[in-house]
């Protein structure tokens, strides 16, 4: 099974990657994290891009703040899909951040999740690794029933408790 | 080699979702595309997601405007990727539709394209069935070097009659 | 009497449907509070929503936050009206969820009140049971004098402190 | 049953409340409409919110565009249900409509729609008129089944053009 | 000299209304504060605005958060010059009251200041009654000088410290 | 009474201020007309602003749109009262331009009206004026009587068209 | 004198920067013009940066649209100044290039200017190299002169008419 | 070398303007630190522009908040470059100072920065003045290796943590 990347455009952005390293663990895919800036390291995140098809990835996963470039700066430089998480930072509230990682033009894309969303990212990525793979599409289906109960658990507790 | 969905909320969409359609066709991979609104056919969007990875699917396009639910109704019953289209519509410039469709909360992931991004949401559903498929990973390579050639031939033609 | 439904999306939203509960019980309104995700619990949600006419229900209000789908969910399974709490999360100070509850496509509404509005939405809930109930109606005016009281206090004291 | 009354701010409004009285009339619902501005007229518009419970309305829906204040006006004045539908107007996208509309303080509630959204408005009105109505609920149901057919058959002849 | 009305929509808005009237203090005009909300008093707030001109007001200043239509429905009700001021709530910001109380259609303004603005409402109060009055307009200008001092005095500081 | 000076920071703001004028004109409220650019002209504008008050002006009205500065210049240079318009340009709707008039820093308040609301800065322009000079108090009064009389005449009309 | 290199993303950006062009052909400094894009031809791009100053450039601008990251990929290559267009393409108005390219982290700054803003890029440019040239600072009051000069032209034109 | 003017519009902006002390120092670049407010102290912050570059001055850092107009104010009365910070303040983000800064109309430009970006506003300083003054040049390019050192230290230490 091909790895995952995760590059973190700051290591400021570490606790919304360190959910998606959690959930591909769960999962048990296995992953490489990096910090690389779009820039203040261009060459070494472009050179990532570049290689990762050849190292074994499969999925990029780019994290990135404000003037998000670093999805797009990855995206440029591979055809492997690249899922972009944009970063709440100090101001706007994570607004130019999305902007800044969705609106891409035609011909790269980045798969953009929502603001802060390190666990969805990686979710997206065991989707796509899983088209090929029943094993893992097997765990994503666990994964929602489970999923399923917990909100099923509350439901019961909260509905019950106003009766 | 699996097959793509394309799915529209609403006929009004169709010229957004036939830049996918032509993409898909250009990269040789099949396709199918249905008129599903979560709204007003919520039961027939619901089957198709639940049918679509028995049904021969790999990944599935979703576009809407508005409160486009469509992506996120989609993604709530399948394990498959599902690329969200937002489409403007009348008013709020496709504000409205972005937020609605790439804010998905934990569990269950949307890869959110630009808003009209017809072509990208193809794109991205290519390099995800390119995973495990060197075929149109190499294909895609070839998209990108005659997107580069077609960049290359305008530079040359503006920065000469610059000169 | 009719009961009103109180939905929420997650029960991180329970502080803001608690004051729609307590506004119901106000009014002494039956309700019935539940837990269901648009996107975790389809199924759930789509199954309320049809059987809620038949099982009493006169009106559902549905809470949610982020890409808030609950609500249209829900007013697409049945006729009964359906009001919608956009709920503010983490970031987008609550726009995304507003966006993502009013801007419903023609023909199925949501009644869309304030940003984390749980208290109008149980006045707007007894509203509409009052069109056809005169003693509903007559606490609604009630509650308005009481409302006009404490502002009237509040002006009283104000006013007479800065003479 | 009981009347709807659709009060517009401006006739500007015109285009957008017809389609709202073209809906009651399909559903045989019995409505007035009127020109009153919060601004221009505030008496007239308080005046009719005042006496709208005794003069037979069972709901009232109102349309205004920028600072759109009419919809409050007359919830202030009345306790039947107030929808409100923000029109878009010459700059903003209509978003100075929605906030005008929709974050409406604890209290008086204003049961909004989409921007513009004149149809779903009189949809909305019906509904809350059908709690206590068997004949209009069969009505909505046929209304939602009539939808439903339209999209299938739009599905029905995209699908299979692109075979 | 003719009086200002400071009229704040909820006893919420009292720390930036109290701003407001320190500030009319200061320059020595006479000032009322009331409490009275568009939406749960909106008689008392009518019959204010038609009586100020005759109970010997010059100029009222409307403060309200949200759906901020107290100063619109002021201005509906007299042709003395309103000023609003939007007050920042719970969320979006305060930009919900700012185009509540700044989109006025035509006809009826209402003199907006910045978001919380107080001191400034008070201040544009009295240069609305200096028009006519030469020791109000001789005491604005003392206000002007005295904040220029301060200013310049920081900058002394400030630039002498970093020399 | 005193004279009121309308200013444009460009000529292309012309239309917006020439409402402006007419409105004044109604009223018989002398006016001047000015061309003056905050950032092209900042001396003219500087100094129409310090002498504004020796030579006749008891209101001052700017119009400017994008960094919308000239109110603001204006007000900084007087203690006149100043209204701004915000107008609107090629991007951005009149938000760049409502936000650069609005949110002014404490000290210096500008009366700011709708973006592109040329008529009501002009009405509020004789507001202020109004408050020493009964005559045109109840010219205020009159117009309002017939913007009221309009707005019951297409009432008529409509309400009629539609029994 | 050192050159300009004005850089766009796409040839649909043309009409905009050609306005910079023909804006440093008046100031008489000489300017290569480029089309590259940070994503369909990110070496070239990078390359660009890299050489930039050896090749005899002192400024380079660059424009883009969308999820523009033109200026910030070549800021992070060079250490000379980057100028940024944001470019409005189809949705937003220009805000998700505004906040693309001008939201940039700590250590690589892009000196933006207003969406669309070709000439002020240029003239920016100008002012850059004019620190060290005291015919260019001559030119840009030279310039500055003539921008007066056609306000003051308008203002007599206006004020006349208007009298 | 010349040196670089620091204006602040408020000492409550000395947090922000003091990184950009800071790295000028580091830099050894001369500067001088100001308090000066577009609207407090009109004539001092034009004084100030209008002798910057006789003063020896190259280049100039405005840094203010809200309808942020001091940097405006500044590059209308010198044809020095100016850099402009918008500040965050109480509401809005930062969205209306940096809108009030970046939208400068065309002739006046002002070479924004990212909200409360300081340090960057110093380091486009240090690029303008380096494009003459090669040491300078080498500095930023220390500087440059130096960030890039410190990302592939924390690359190195996260990506090992993770094996």
């Amino acid at each position: 099974m091909k790895k995952v990347a995760i590059i973190m455009g700051s290591d400021s952005d570490l606790p919304i990657v360190e959910k998606a390293a959690q959930t591909l663990e769960n999962f048990g895919v296995e992953y490489e994290m990096h910090v690389y800036s779009a820039h203040r390291t261009p060459c070494e995140a472009t050179d990532f891009a570049i290689h990762a098809e050849e190292n074994g990835f499969g999925v990029i996963i780019a994290a990135a703040g404000m003037a998000a470039h670093l999805a797009g700066v990855i995206a440029a430089n591979t055809v492997l899909p690249v899922i972009g998480i944009p970063c709440k930072s100090a101001s706007l509230d994570g607004m130019d951040a999305l902007l800044s990682v969705v609106q891409m033009p035609s011909g790269v894309p980045v798969a953009t999740v929502a603001i802060n969303g390190g666990t969805n990212a990686a979710i997206l990525a065991v989707q796509m690794l899983s088209i090929s793979d029943e094993g893992l599409k097997n765990k994503l289906k666990e994964q929602r029933a489970k999923d399923r109960e917990k909100v099923l658990e509350k439901d019961k507790k909260i509905s019950e408790n106003n009766k």
